[in-house]
């Protein structure tokens, strides 16, 4: 199945189906900076049960056969987690809060059941609003149905809601307005306690089993002198309202939901149900606040929009990316941007490299404030990291492989948590990107420069010395598919530049400063001499660099033997064992290398590995293609390229693969290889402008975009002969 | 804490503590070849609940927090298995069935609140029987009880149990006698239904959530007239009897425990009920039983004791070892002998290499009926085999790291399950030692060339050609410690080994045969072409095998910084992830090739592993130090050879480690230490007869010991400078 694009400002569905309704609900995901909501429907859907009781192992996440497949609320604030017993720290799926069932006498409309007309469903990515429309036939007569919501930004603890009816026969509705306390994360309750109250409105309040407490609220106003009846189910607390309709007259049904945790930043903690009450009696009139968060996303849109002219395809999947990359933009700087951008459970809302490599570009250049949250998070979890590292018999910081709240590894797979040591480095580069781009000069030498020591002494004590090289062995590179490696060329040489800029900051750094990190001239030699003589693969004869030390090792594979449906990843195709053992790539780490240093290598060098490379690698990992786009892309390749983006920006939408949520990395790959490659921003020039260095695809005829760069902001408009760079007014 | 040996043919306990109780219930193990219990108290035991349900988790058996510190109960019946939904198939614990309560008015008779004096607790090795007895402080006055118990080898689906009163007091006892269905699993409820009837005795009914079906009962003798009064809570069903005892007179409770399951061989599968019935008809007179069950324990005994003069800690370990062989030894050739001896539930009741490399060399000598039933479990099991080599990729048949009942791997840790390929040629090596030693020419040229036709077809698609040779990568040799590795020459070795064995049967058998398992010359050719080159890292200059291919990449670990406390494995003073790189061996599995191949190694090499590998060997594994044993005796050097039989004979009794169960493979090691080492048995001569090198330690006068070898047998009597071979007469 492939979606369609017909508004390329526009997410629509116009067909409800069973087979692609959780793809739906996770690709139209609303999201304001404090919580996001997956586009479920606001009525149950029948038998689909959302309390559904399993055991979730963290093993073969792309492969198992998923539960919930046709629908999956979730409603999530980042940084109110739970405690699973096997995944850790995992984000909480929380009750339900928009939910609205209508009946009309003893029917009771549901989207599987009901009969209906002129179904559409669509977001606005201008202002996140959801909107579906329908018209349903009910036995009374045929009812329009109208229902919107939006995620406030103007009030973060808020979701709005509307339903707009319009009898075409005097009819009798019931609107039932339910909060269900009965749902689980990953099959999992993660709820201790549970306190329901009905009477003016809705209110709901848990304690969760890490301990933080959440409540919520609902409050409906309906047309003339309705009375709220009060039902209790389990955890589902209702009530219903008896509206009389009248042919032909218009009737509007409004809800606004609230949601409030103990771990919300500058507020009082504790006294949930004063703040609540507070935050309703505070409630503005729906327009206003609609115009207000109308404002605030066209704000956002201004400062990050990609216009492209001469390919709406690659447009609309820049916006769709771009939607994303707003819509979870944190307001927080204890929280990060989990792998599936908070619109599903399939990674446990947890953190990987994602955030530094894939993600942080987006922000560095659009919106630098959000990305000095996100380099704050790291730091914030620095004592995590050093928790890690000695719990692995090690000095210094180390950060996890699957990081949540606390900085300290949740990554349950032996294999990715003990070995893919290499985002430790990652953090470091995605910390002196931010500095460099945005100036920000204090955080590098006081946050910065703590993460830095702490993750150097770290490689320090974890890289051995053999016969004069250093090592770092028993490790697993970005490249998921070989397990256990020696000397992974991307590891060491990030390891090696983060060394490199420990020593630049160092160097910086006053007397003071380095007595009170402890710092000595010995620790800083042994820093120098490990960034010197970290191994790399490099092959001088060929101009190639070897994966790891140990490539040879594995064995080579007859994809065409093995991988006979190509429209399965290849790791669906081979046993686990057998993957691990052969040289077949998940994501080629060697090219994404020689992209995050795009000035370093040699066009040989480039030329070399990605065809060598490229021959191998499966591209299962949805990281994978933009790497190939951007590199590609530096080769001159420019049909390469922009196939390889054209595989990249299909994931979520046209191939519709969000079920699960979305790749948000993809999304900020993509966001890069519109940006940094098609339009050929490579950073900053000497004179502190944007240095830019276009790769426009044939057919593209123009591409502009926004770019913040040490405070300053610029407007980008690259055509075929031509590269405009203007300085903006501050706005 | 270490125990005391007061008797060489008694396991004896006079302490009661909760430190090491759970040890004792492992150590005094009961078993008869279809049932085996742990020697749990008759009755409750304060404040340890035996139906906590958790969720075992596979990883760090060894590492983890033990659950049910001060006691466990378990009835395990070999084949009898459960599905669990992490741990696969699972060996059930049964309800409990030897429980009996005493109560004397309001007090019950508890270990751990009650006053009591005297207290012993034995095991006689020569016949099984478990005995306990003290003198019970009551409120009413003292009284002396007497528990002894057995599993009948006379009647193998029968527990004999009796109690002996004598009062000191006229007094009132309550005895009740119970069956307890409440139990779990490793924390889990295999029971998916259950049946409990009152009424002539306790009856009860149990589906296992593998469909398997158990019937148990128990009826009782007691004194007098007393009448049975009936309860029941949640699945326990209990009797209750009231006696009067006298002053000075002695009162006797039997109870005969029965169990029948649906998978029983040779008997009527389904009709539980009436096998019940005819057994408890034919129920023989306890006297008579008891002598026929010591007859039977006192011809196990004839043909395995071993009798060492000059040496009575190591008689006694010996005796023990033998006692628990014995005891395993199942009389259906469905199941192999798991790693705890069915004595704990540490290994889920699974079956590993253990069985072909550390235990069938005592069956193969002393029982060869038993050894061949071992065999037969593995040719029971090939279908399996042919399914694991299947999911894998692979042709012919793989046999699973961990086995049940179906021969599909049941391991949950990949990289033990994909990685240690090494157990199939364990198998075959195992399955020709059989057949070689027992003469048994008919099993070996039809089972047996099936079984290493299809291993060999396993291999012939699992390993790789490269440049000329042949290689096996991605590959786990027994060394645990290096998890993933290059031509481990362990495994190398041994499936060169099995594939010459396979190719010298097939030579063996005629067209027909051939022709009929699809034996083609281009597939002989190659199996020789790979048993030829398959890799082994061998240093000609040195003399010298390395572990692996690609050793080197490991890094070297200065122990004393890391193994700061000895007392504790290493294991458990390091991260997993950085033991899994470094040169730190578990086991070294180089030594143990050695002394698979005795004769193969010249002494030089020999020498040179040994001086290698045991400096960097840790004996993590129990599986480790018998090995070093047996190699230093063949070095000659009787001192090595002996300090590290001494570390192996410790394990479970003196050490007090069975509280999980039985290091069996260490009992079946440490048989050979004393019969194939000290006693010099290398296995048969050129006239057919035992081939005896013998190795007696200084201090050691004489071994004696029985042998079976082609059919006949033998008795072996090592002295200093004397060895006598005497054929005996068949019994």
């Amino acid at each position: 199945m492939k979606n369609e694009i017909r508004n390329e400002r526009k997410l629509e569905n116009r067909d409800f189906s069973t087979e692609d309704n959780k793809h739906f609900e996770g690709a139209m995901t609303q999201g304001n900076g404090y919580m996001n909501l997956r586009a479920s429907f606001e009525e149950d859907l029948d038998g689909e049960e959302q309390g559904e009781r399993y055991w979730r192992l963290p093993a073969n996440v792309t492969l198992e056969k998923i539960r919930n497949p046709v629908s999956k609320w979730g409603l999530y604030v980042p940084g109110i987690y739970g405690k699973h017993p096997i995944l850790g720290e995992e984000l909480v799926n929380l009750p339900y809060l928009p939910g609205i069932n209508l009946y009309c006498h003893n029917e009771r409309f549901d989207m599987r059941l009901s009969r209906y007309s002129g179904y559409e469903r669509s977001l606005d990515m201008r202002n996140g609003i959801l909107r579906r429309s329908l018209t349903w036939e009910t036995l009374a007569g045929p009812l329009e149905v109208c229902w919107e919501r939006y995620l406030s930004m103007a009030e973060k603890h808020c979701l709005f809601q509307r339903i707009t009816f319009c009898a075409r026969e005097d009819m009798e509705l019931t609107v039932e307005n339910f909060l269900d306390g009965g749902v689980t994360t990953n099959g999992y309750d993660h709820i201790e306690s549970f306190e329901g109250i009905c009477g003016g409105g809705l209110e709901m309040y848990l304690t969760l089993d890490s301990g933080q407490q959440v409540g919520m609220k609902s409050v409906c106003r309906v047309p003339g002198e309705a009375k709220a009846v009060y039902k209790r189910h389990g955890r589902r607390i209702a009530e219903t309202f008896r509206l009389d309709l009248k042919n032909q007259e218009e009737a509007v049904v409004e809800k606004a939901g609230i949601v409030v945790t103990d771990a919300d930043e500058a507020e009082e903690p504790g006294d949930l149900k004063g703040r609540i009450q507070d935050l309703v009696r505070g409630l503005r009139d729906p327009d206003s606040d609609l115009s207000e968060h109308c404002r605030i996303w066209e704000q956002l849109w201004r400062q990050s929009d990609v216009e492209i002219d001469g390919d709406d395809s690659l447009q609309f999947h820049l916006r769709f990316s771009i939607y994303h990359l707003l819509r979870i933009a944190n307001d927080s700087s204890r929280v990060a941007v989990d792998a599936k951008g908070y619109a599903g459970e399939a990674y446990f809302g947890h953190y990987f490299w994602d955030t530094e490599i894939y993600l942080l570009p987006f922000y560095i250049y659009t919106c630098p404030e959000q990305a000095k949250r996100l380099v704050s998070f790291r730091y914030h979890t620095l004592d995590g990291a050093r928790r890690n590292a000695k719990s692995y018999g090690y000095r210094g910081a180390r950060y996890p492989w699957e990081a949540c709240v606390s900085g300290e590894e949740q990554c349950s797979n032996w294999q990715y948590a003990d070995l893919e040591i290499h985002v430790t480095a990652d953090v470091i580069y995605g910390l002196c990107k931010y500095c460099e781009l945005t100036g920000d000069e204090e955080f590098l030498r006081r946050e910065g420069l703590e993460m830095l020591l702490e993750t150097a002494r770290y490689w320090a004590s974890r890289a051995e010395k053999r016969k004069g090289g250093w090592h770092l062995t028993g490790v697993m590179g970005p490249d998921e598919y070989l397990p256990f490696t020696a000397d992974n060329a991307y590891t060491n040489y990030m390891v090696s530049d983060s060394l490199c800029r420990t020593l630049e900051v160092l160097e910086g750094a006053d007397e003071e400063t380095r007595a009170a990190f402890g710092v000595t001239p010995e620790e800083c030699m042994l820093f120098d001499e490990i960034r010197r003589n970290l191994y790399i693969p490099y092959d001088r004869e060929r101009k190639f660099i070897w994966q790891s030390a140990d490539f040879a090792h594995f064995e080579d594979i007859d994809f065409d033997k093995v991988w006979t449906d190509r429209s399965r990843p290849f790791g669906n195709c081979i046993s686990q064992e057998r993957n691990y053992r052969c040289k077949a790539l998940k994501q080629a780490d060697t090219v994404a290398l020689m992209y995050l240093f795009r000035e370093r290598f040699s066009r040989e060098i480039k030329k070399n590995c990605i065809a060598y490379y490229e021959d191998i690698t499966t591209h299962d990992s949805s990281l994978s293609y933009i790497v190939h786009s951007l590199v590609y892309g530096d080769l001159g390749d420019k049909k390469a390229s922009y196939d390889y983006a054209v595989k990249s920006m299909r994931l979520d939408w046209e191939d519709q693969g969000a079920a699960e949520g979305i790749h948000i990395a993809n999304a900020g790959g993509l966001w890069q290889g519109g940006v940094c490659g098609f339009g050929g921003l490579l950073g900053v020039d000497e004179s502190g402008r944007p240095l830019v260095r276009p790769q426009l695809p044939e057919h593209i005829v123009r591409i502009r975009y926004p770019v913040s760069l040490k405070g300053k902001k610029y407007q980008v408009c690259v055509e075929k002969d031509h590269i405009q760079i203007k300085e903006c007014e501050e706005d």
